[in-house]
């Protein structure tokens, strides 16, 4: 754990507790967030203190992944409540909901939780709203945190039994371990903590499984420099790699495993994940694989009956670097069909993806 | 057609043949090459005059693509008998080819068309052999435009076939017609004209066939942005994407078929390819997609039995623009099986690519 990561956090925040390393900290009257944009080349931080405050950084991406995005909206609609030294008086809730939830109009955890703290708030009355925002988003943030805990400890059992085996096959008791290939950035740096994903990895890490991790560079965003980052700060050994490269690494033999995160799973299993995520589940699929998709429970969605009801977004062409003129597709996600996931890791437990629907409801 | 391209070339070169559109045009005495460094942004050609500039073009990717670096080199051995202005008197033959050969030790093209110079003029003597070599390397281009030409000539029946199936159940007679993916550039960039995968579709449009082409980025070197490029000029439709989205435009119904270029074949068929080519045929693979590789027959290898014996470049981490100090996997190539190809196309015709034993030898 590099030293620096933590005199830094620590300067800024006087009650920081120190694990997991976390995205967001809430200090009482303000909130601390890592600035990913400067990820992975400056390790910095900003200081949330208003309601405008919170709404760039939910804007501009310093913060980013859905549970994080709305963690901090609901820590947003705190401070906007309370003023700040900035601000003269509070502000409506109405008010300070909209100017969130303009930010980022596609994230659904956005509105999850901005509807959430309305749901509490309204009943109140206004003398009592300041206090009860900030329990509610702290117990938002704290729910988060537990539910990533959660995957990663229901995930551990899978990273040890592929260790097991691939030892009994004379593998896997040599320096890289168990080899796990991921995509995008599933880690805590999109969560509060833990990370979706990246929990079971470092689960699996604290109980003293070697393992080495494939991350792909997750164009057009690049989000796997990010789990670069993360890996290197846990002192996990990891590789990155072209997206391209997935297909001839597990031809290769050198992938035991992959996992994803989620952004919405479908009643009947299908999953959609960053773009690319798709290709993966194929490869993994044609080479016997096992392929899991890592996510809370409130990722499923029961109201969605399959992949083909989930809308995909398309992103801003700028980024694939193209010249002015050329037309680009950027779809966001693919959907992974039920029929190549191996296992779905909620914090309830893991369920092949085929039985969500009795397993979990 | 853009006219300040072709008045660029016209400039540089008198004895010009306007088309095809060309990498390379020789003028007797020197060479004119496209500076593909400079590409897409910037349209520049290049005068070789002597064997330093030959040499340096092909160390510093002035020109790419197999059969191209290939034909430069043989040029390059001719420039050199020339001497050239610069040059006091002639070069040795067997310094001038030492000093191609160490410009891209991997390359197998350059070695093929040296070793074959050396082979014609190692018989004749000194004062025969510049003249030859200004022959020989006019037949070595010559030959490759032939060569590639063909292969759209083989290639055309399939999108028509295409064309005419999709008319049938009521697409392709709109404002897109056949969709073709392909990846990296295997364009009439990577050749001295025509191309290899993207001759048939050169043919096609020429010969009235609405088609439109899916453009994948090809990280880690972006190639793909060559290809958007050549479209261009050409004047065909296309869409560029990242390599993560083929799976999902397949699942969506949005490609008819895959067209890529080959950089070695197997006697059995499995195909060395650039890296992310296995990842879209095992996605076309899913989708009932047809999936064909084009190369001129010398890129069959039959003294390779199979896709194991062909071995995987590792290139530079630095294409992969991470941190100095994170690790990084960057393979050249990936196999992909004979069983995922639908056929392979060659000068000769078209054949399945587990019949390439019989059909071509």
């Amino acid at each position: 754990m590099p030293l620096r990561f933590w005199k830094k956090i620590q300067t800024l925040s006087r009650k920081v507790e120190l694990r997991p390393l976390r995205t967001l900290v809430d200090e009482g009257k303000t909130v601390v967030i890592l600035d990913q944009t400067k990820l992975p080349h400056e390790t910095a931080f900003v200081v949330l203190r208003t309601l405008t405050e919170a709404a760039h950084a939910i804007r501009v991406m310093q913060v980013r992944g859905a549970p994080l995005i709305g963690a901090t909206a609901a820590y947003g609609v705190a401070l906007g409540l309370t003023g700040g030294a900035a601000a003269a008086t509070a502000l409506p809730l109405e008010t300070i909901l909209a100017t969130l939830s303009a930010t980022r109009p596609t994230a659904v955890n956005l509105h999850w939780a901005l509807d959430r703290m309305k749901r509490v708030l309204s009943l109140l009355p206004l003398d009592q709203q300041e206090k009860a925002a900030w329990l509610e988003a702290h117990a938002i943030a704290r729910e988060d945190e537990a539910a990533n805990e959660a995957i990663g400890h229901h995930g551990l059992p899978l990273l040890q039994a592929l260790h097991t085996s691939l030892a009994h096959r004379g593998r896997g008791a040599g320096r890289e371990g168990v080899n796990i290939m991921t995509h995008c950035n599933a880690g805590w740096l999109a969560t509060v903590a833990h990370g979706t994903a990246i929990s079971p990895i470092y689960a699996a890490h604290a109980a003293g499984i070697p393992l080495h991790v494939w991350v792909s560079e997750t164009r057009p965003r690049n989000q796997g420099h990010l789990t670069a980052w993360e890996l290197d700060q846990a002192g996990i050994p990891h590789t990155l790699m072209a997206d391209n490269a997935a297909g001839l690494l597990m031809m290769q033999g050198k992938v035991d495993c992959v996992i994803v995160g989620a952004d919405r799973i479908a009643a009947n299993g299908d999953t959609a994940n960053k773009i690319g995520t798709y290709l993966k589940a194929l490869a993994a699929h044609a080479h016997g694989i096992p392929f899991y998709v890592a996510a809370p429970m409130s990722t499923i969605d029961f109201a969605c009956p399959d992949g083909t009801h989930i809308p995909i977004e398309e992103r801003a062409k700028e980024e694939l670097d193209a010249r002015v003129h050329v037309r680009v597709a950027n779809p966001a996600f693919d959907v992974t069909p039920a029929s190549l996931i191996t296992g779905i890791i909620t914090e309830r437990g893991v369920t092949a993806s085929g039985e969500l629907r009795c397993k979990v409801v």
